[in-house]
């Protein structure tokens, strides 16, 4: 078995794009993963501007002008395939779950690579702050807060957020580490009280897996990428398609290429 | 006379609201300035989507939606009237100066307030870095390159840059200092060879004055807010509302607002 770790960006487009499925986590190691999002054009001036206005949430790395498959961040790629796992909303409805898009791909349709909080744990871990989630072998639990984002146009949704318990002794490293990739989520935007941000339990994460808060552990929490899938939801453009929760689309950019002073 | 440096932002746009014609430097201290660029909507994604790509020449604080006269970051004001004065293009040709765009206003338009460098001039003053253009008494000199913006869609135009001396023992500084302000400019793109740049001859700058450069500086040169006129200019949209150089809109935002760690 291949070591996929070591794989690069192209190398495990490639592998996706030839009909393999799984998720990234740990996937070529250094290179940006993203999430997707693909809408057709009146619906994009929307989405682009609510990731402006939402740029903790919703932190756009790179665009695809309409109707193209491919560009600067995935330079031999097609951003139709190379996802190993697409999801198809109709009316806001999930109506497909796919590894490959060519069949529903239109000229209209504008495609948004988002930040992944992928980046800044490696960067966590780096730093000697352990991640519970990947402790634990789980997904990272997450949660829709009675934070509404800021809206544009026809798009408007909660903010969704991940959680990760730090000691207390580390708080200030996480939040300092994670500040320094403001392109990928950045600094937390809540730490230590849940029910400010509308959560009554934290054993019951409305995306992905509870995780174990050990005595001496803040949760921490940080604007999540499944907040531009919550927003279409609820917004119900006729059609858009984005990546499989985990299952991210691994770009040419290097998670250094996020790093700020 | 008034002290113009203590106006809140409120009180400044009121005067100009009012139909005073001023530069706006020194103006309101500790708010952010912006420059304006008001697009109809089927140029505004494709501008939207040239900021998202050249976001140091293009840093967007702030959006009106199509039609919207006041928002967050002007919240008592208005859009039209409350700028100093104004530039109208039509088909890329500057058309009209005026005070008050009322006339000229339509539903579907689109406002950007975009960061000025206003903001980090004043962390450098504070930090000790001396602003040539202040001292000599005169605009900044400003140097259209050879670089090119990243184009999107139908706006595509050369990266303008705005050029300070420094002195050598303090460039270090000066980045040090800027890059703490990515929503105004931040970080230089270019310290010390004017060439590489395409830039021939520094006493003839393309907008604004030449100052002096004393020996043992260096000209440091900074992403400039009028990148997105020069990209109007080029692309020649039907119709494009500006800001005059120098009389910028005054927002609601602090400069400490756009500060990062």
């Amino acid at each position: 078995m291949t070591d996929t770790t070591s794989l690069t960006a192209a190398e495990a487009r490639g592998r996706f794009r030839a009909g393999e499925v799984s998720p990234t986590s740990g996937w070529a190691s250094g290179f940006t993963q993203a999430n997707l999002m693909i809408l057709p054009e009146p619906d994009a001036f929307d989405f682009l501007l609510f990731a402006q206005r939402n740029p903790k949430s919703c932190p756009v790395l790179g665009v695809l002008e309409p109707g193209e498959t491919a560009g600067p961040l995935l330079s031999d790629g097609d951003i139709r395939t190379d996802a190993p796992l697409y999801r198809v909303y109709v009316d806001g409805v999930l109506e497909r779950e796919t590894p490959d898009i060519t069949d529903w791909w239109r000229p209209d349709l504008v495609s948004f690579l988002i930040g992944c909080s992928f980046t800044f744990e490696r960067a966590l871990l780096e730093g000697g702050v352990r991640i519970a989630h990947l402790d634990q072998g789980v997904n990272v639990p997450m949660y829709r807060t009675s934070v509404r984002c800021l809206s544009a146009g026809a798009i408007a949704g909660p903010m969704v957020v991940s959680m990760r318990p730090v000691p207390a002794s580390q708080v200030a490293d996480a939040v300092r580490i994670s500040a320094r990739y403001p392109a990928v989520h950045g600094a937390p935007v809540h730490i230590g009280d849940p029910e400010q941000l509308g959560i009554t339990d934290l054993d019951q994460p409305d995306f992905g897996d509870a995780v174990r808060i050990n005595p001496g552990e803040l949760p921490v929490f940080w604007a999540c990428g499944v907040t531009p899938q919550a927003a279409v939801m609820e917004s119900k453009p006729p059609l858009a398609i984005s990546h499989a929760p985990g299952h991210m689309f691994i770009t040419d950019a290097r998670d250094s290429d996020y790093l700020v002073p």
